[in-house]
């Protein structure tokens, strides 16, 4: 099985997580799996293609926003919620907060 | 004298600022200028070539995240740190909190 790559605590980089939450797209993922909890891939209500998909699950998942997990066949996204909650205290809770306006 | 285009309040979207704060040099202007106050393009202690530092401000000033006057002949830069709170409030503070971690 593939090993998917998840940075540790301390190489989670705060400019990589803003690159990451900078796209409208990968916005919304982090958005519905904050509402929602977590999510399979398939199961983001966004309208891109699943290889555009892939892409977006890679930059959040390289940035410490998500962490994947196999399970079966399926890719199942989380967000990281404690690390970066430990890592950058307030900032995701204001970044979804300012997204939601 | 060119005039300089900034974003009305309405019209600073979150992935914008996002995406002009997601870069390290981007992130130290900010930061010297949230310690100091406002700032002439040519006095903030970073080590970049002044086109790179022109497209920088740049870059910051289209997001909405600064204010550049024109005195003489030097661009003054300052954070627009009212209108970002009004717009998406804690936002700012938070990324500065976080990047001086």
């Amino acid at each position: 099985m593939k090993i998917l790559h998840h940075p540790q605590l301390a190489d989670i980089h705060l400019c990589s997580v803003l690159q990451a939450l900078s796209d409208p797209i990968r916005l919304q993922i982090v958005q519905d799996i904050a509402a929602r909890g977590e999510q399979p891939c398939n199961n983001f209500n966004v309208p891109v293609a699943k290889s555009t998909m892939t892409h977006h699950i890679r930059t959040l998942r390289e940035a410490g926003v998500v962490q994947v997990r196999v399970q079966g066949t399926q890719h199942i996204v989380a967000l990281r919620t404690e690390d970066l909650q430990a890592r950058f205290p307030e900032l995701l809770p204001v970044i979804l907060k300012s997204s939601a306006e």
